[in-house]
């Protein structure tokens, strides 16, 4: 039977240091790495097959000689980097290079960790491999024998991005220049028609989830991920499709969702969120899960990428 | 000035795989594995002179051969492999040659995620390097204002271990054969006088740290521990001592715990169950504390130990 660790494994699916330590150390050794001027930690990890087909300017030294193989952003300034990196991504797209970036999306994610505030486009943060940034909230409410129910939107079967899925109660990626409860408070609004007040009061942080995805099945871009998340207990309040993405909101019993999550019916990027939540609020515990330890670990899993900028 | 994250690198004192990384692998490689019989996974890493100074019986294959080295237990049966960890620690302690071993319980750790139940002598676990399981929890109240206050026993000035230090309300080792709930109930009653009725209805299973302690600066046993995390919210209860290890139990605000932790008043093996605490009470945030994700990850760290018989 799937559980939920085989779910959670397909999602971060490089596999952990230490478990199959020679196959992971041979996949990564392989990997190209990026780095930031005159900062020695490694921003990000590039496929070769994308290494091959970027259109780097100058500004950018390929070397091929160390070991791991690196790509090195020369400039001086932080505004000349920013510039480098919108050129070398706008290049891109204009040559068709690569398919993620038909998704452009016109804003940017600071790069995290980054000692000057450095952006990239979302659409090609993947193809350098840089830690996207994003929030993810729970709302959740009671019954009248106290069993939480979690809100979940369904999205809308003709959208783009995973028609028919259930997705967390409220998320989106944090755009550079904004903090990420602000972020929180918008898209709570914008999603799911939550009052600003309601989410400023009563929206709590409780942590953050860690995943790394590679995608294609393991042979495709890399992508990193680090989630805040929050949880919002609320009352009589109904969740209600703000945009068009979504069709409507259910609301479901943790049985239900972790059925949902073993059929495939939620989004992938949830499926860590949810994991946590159900960790956090007892439903999952050492008594009902077996692969307890390892469901923690993996969701808050330490990734090779700066997360602060010390 | 010392950070929360500086703390936790003091107790979770082995390098992060990919953070240091060469550092990290030398070390690292040079430790010997424990390996039980047919299993391909370790279950400890051993520091050299452990394995030149225990008496190894015949059960034990001390292999210089391998890349990295090994102790492989050699017995046929669960039974077979008890009696020879036992021995092998009886004997050790006969002869005097660890100091850990002067602290002799009499009490037993299941080695975690063993395909059968193996023990191993609680005094003797960080010899084979064996990871420790146990619980802890927190017992918090809310002042007038709703802030949290955060239970915390002070330990007795003549108590052997850690005299005088702060600890967390309620913490324990899981004996082998104890579910961690029933132990949890149980330390909750003997420690704090906390009527059994009370933490079965109200403790809740939050989640679990995993931190990877090397003693003595980061020269002696390698000890990785695995805690089983727990809160439980309380209204008009007071804790007491059931015990004279601790002296009283005093009421703290969350920025006294923190100073506490900062200034080394606390037992070290609290600090990640409070850091825990915090972020899921979200006491630290992403916009208040610089080391959030990095704090995160670490309190949750993949062992590269089982955690469970799959």
């Amino acid at each position: 039977m799937r559980t939920l660790l085989d779910v959670v494994k397909e999602i971060d699916n490089i596999s952990f240091p230490y478990h199959n330590s020679a196959d992971h150390d041979q996949y990564v050794d392989e990997l190209w790495r990026f780095y930031l001027p005159e900062d020695p930690r490694p921003y990000g990890y590039i496929p070769k097959f994308v290494v091959e087909a970027m259109p780097w300017s100058a500004d950018f030294h390929i070397d091929d000689k160390s070991v791991p193989k690196k790509v090195q952003l020369l400039t001086n300034s932080p505004a000349d980097a920013n510039k480098a990196i919108a050129h070398l991504l706008q290049t891109a797209r204009e040559k068709r290079l690569f398919k993620c970036l038909e998704g452009w999306r016109n804003e940017e994610y600071r790069i995290l960790g980054a000692k000057s505030v450095i952006k990239i486009e979302r659409a090609g943060a993947g193809l350098l491999g840089i830690t996207t940034t994003g929030v993810h909230m729970t709302v959740y409410t009671r019954s009248s024998t106290r069993e939480i129910l979690l809100w979940a939107p369904k999205r809308s079967m003709t959208t783009k991005n995973n028609p028919g899925k259930l997705d967390t109660s409220v998320a989106g990626g944090v755009p550079a220049g904004v903090k990420p409860f602000e972020c929180l408070v918008k898209e709570a609004a914008e999603e799911a028609s939550l009052p600003q007040e309601l989410t400023t009061a009563s929206a709590k942080s409780v942590g953050c989830v860690m995943e790394f995805n590679v995608k294609d099945g393991g042979n495709g871009l890399l992508e990193p991920s680090l989630k805040y998340v929050y949880d919002m207990e609320v009352d009589d309040v109904e969740l209600r499709p703000g945009d068009s993405e979504v069709e409507e909101f259910c609301l479901m019993t943790p049985s239900e969702v972790k059925k949902n999550i073993l059929e495939g019916n939620y989004k992938p990027m949830c499926v860590m969120v949810l994991v946590d939540f159900f960790v956090r609020h007892g439903i999952l515990t050492i008594e009902n899960e077996e692969d307890y330890a390892e469901l923690v670990a993996r969701t808050h899993r330490n990734l090779p990428f700066p997360t602060s900028s010390k």
